[in-house]
């Protein structure tokens, strides 16, 4: 996959309006990650107009960090009028094997069709073992480790699916990539992979959801090579990670994408 | 108007205790703001305890960002004991117009007689509008745009009004003023309009409604044009930001105030 | 005391999973001050899952800073099986006299016999009032003020009491120590004492809780000492603060710290 600058200049171009529901943790650093990267978000996520606000938003991202029943309805009801609109959605699901109530939150959301999912190996992991296509394994699981899964989960579910970690691995059953862009302070700042999340959903408005994906990966990884120059602990990390993710210009995100089919 | 520095140092001396019930995604750099100029915030929301605490505050901030039932009731609550106490309270209509539960919200507050009203300019035409004295139009609108509606709802409501945007404006529906100071990366770090709000509440105890809200505008644009300075993106801003809300000293606000009647 | 270094360093060889049931405001500066001292955090709070990853967590943090029924059941829940399965919890009572719902809340949570009780002086006094062995006051109170109230609550409760200010008192109601490390700028950094309790519960993993406190306090006053020689607001400070917790290595507590016993 060549220039994958030119997803960003279209993501920017347009500043899509996405709808945010995520955990508690992440609200504020991923709205400052979507404002830096060019997008325009909304944490809306209110059982009383969560649905509302699907009606028009751009895309929707949704998060299970911090759940609750009520935050459960409004996921459902916000990630259904999406799919109906036939917007781009992306769903996190943010430690999907560590409870039952995460594993059978997961399960309703995976039934109404993510565009795109987006996680951790054993997340990823723990999701292609809910719907039946795997077994969930525990969070010391690497990317390679979780290809498999991620290639089942894409075809049984029709959602592109992105691994992240060290070497992110992106497929949607059929075409895979891997991108190997990224910093290893990032794991260090919370909600970093949350906010990606957000920006991902920036990334598929009017775009395909694959190349998209891979381009947005490959966007916040260099970021976070950028900050990594001149981080000198996490605190310093994630404020040169913000002014990297706005100063960055696609011709940079083209010429430094580590992208390779796999 | 002038000598606005005056405003920060009493405001200083007294460092009054605002309780905010704000919107998750503001909630710890509103409280930073806060901090940083000199006053002493208190998140407490609870329906339990809501009311409770507006009885001892010394001001009051209201924003519906992030709505849910309780939540209004919470702030509806507290809204009813600021009004009988006779103490300042702000209320900040988050996407007043946005959905229909937030346009209820909005008249709900407001027919308690809120001291105070800080939106942009989408946000005050919103309001105009649900309150019957305009009608609301979409976020592309500039502030002067919403200079006519922020006089009627002014006057309709009994409030001082205030939209923020590149040039402030600022009401009580005889007397105006526009306040110029401020920097184009502050919409770019989320909540910041947010914390304004209840850096705002701080400026109203024991001072004149209408002065004190142009003088925290003056303050908070004028903290935004230290930070510009060094800044290189909205990562560095923020932090600059902080820094200079808490290092700037009255007689550079009452220097640096660039405020004209309108 | 001697070596506290070494509680740092045993504590990042085995990065715990802490469960956090904290507030709103507190919960991402939080996750990232863990992060950086090496802990594994997890903000898990919801009802429907709280008590059973406190069944597999290493220790739990509970934080009464933005209550509401919800919450209370489940740090209720939780502390109950962290009490069970005998795992280090520590309790925050943040504003604990201020209204009649965390009064309660704390004596509930008292009753289930926390490991450590963090707050300041305010607090603890207030808690010492609570549970009937001394009378709450309000928060102009200093540490020095708090010691005998502290002893007591140790005494009462089997907890270890630790009243945090400008210099630190821990006590298990037999042996105490003051902790004079810090720096002026931490209380104008929102949650840093809220953060600070998710470090304590991290250091007693395995760890003789008192011996565990102290150390964790000379720490985190230190990385504040280190933090102070470059920042230049409240803004810079916590970025560097971030930085000094990840960067400090055990030697320099083992050096710098201030403790002596009382």
């Amino acid at each position: 996959m060549e220039n994958c600058g030119l997803y960003l200049a279209k993501m920017r171009q347009t500043a899509p309006l996405v709808q945010n529901i995520t955990n508690y943790v992440s609200m504020n650093v991923m709205a400052n990650v979507m404002l830096a990267a060019g997008a325009s978000p909304a944490m809306v996520h209110a059982r009383e107009e969560a649905a509302e606000f699907a009606g028009f938003t751009s895309a929707l991202s949704i998060n299970i960090g911090t759940l609750s029943s009520d935050w459960v309805e409004a996921m459902l009801s916000a990630a259904e009028v999406a799919s109906k609109r036939g917007i781009p959605w992306v769903f996190d699901p943010v430690a999907a094997g560590a409870t039952a109530f995460r594993r059978k939150t997961s399960e309703q959301i995976m039934a109404l069709h993510p565009t795109i999912v987006r996680g951790n190996a054993s997340e990823i992991l723990a999701l292609a073992g809910a719907i039946g296509t795997g077994k969930g394994v525990d969070s010391s699981d690497g990317v390679a480790a979780a290809e498999d899964g991620a290639k089942r989960l894409a075809k049984a579910s029709g959602a592109v699916v992105a691994v992240t970690g060290p070497v992110d691995f992106v497929t949607d059953g059929r075409e895979s990539y891997r991108v190997a862009n990224g910093h290893a302070m990032m794991p260090l700042v919370t909600a970093l992979g949350c906010s990606l999340t957000g920006v991902v959903a920036a990334f598929a408005v009017g775009q395909a959801p694959l190349n998209a994906t891979v381009a947005a990966l490959a966007y916040y990884g260099l970021a976070g090579e950028h900050a990594g120059r001149t981080a000198i602990g996490p605190g310093s990390f994630q404020v040169a990670f913000i002014d990297a993710l706005h100063n960055l210009m696609p011709v940079q995100i083209s010429l430094g994408a580590k992208v390779t089919s796999a």
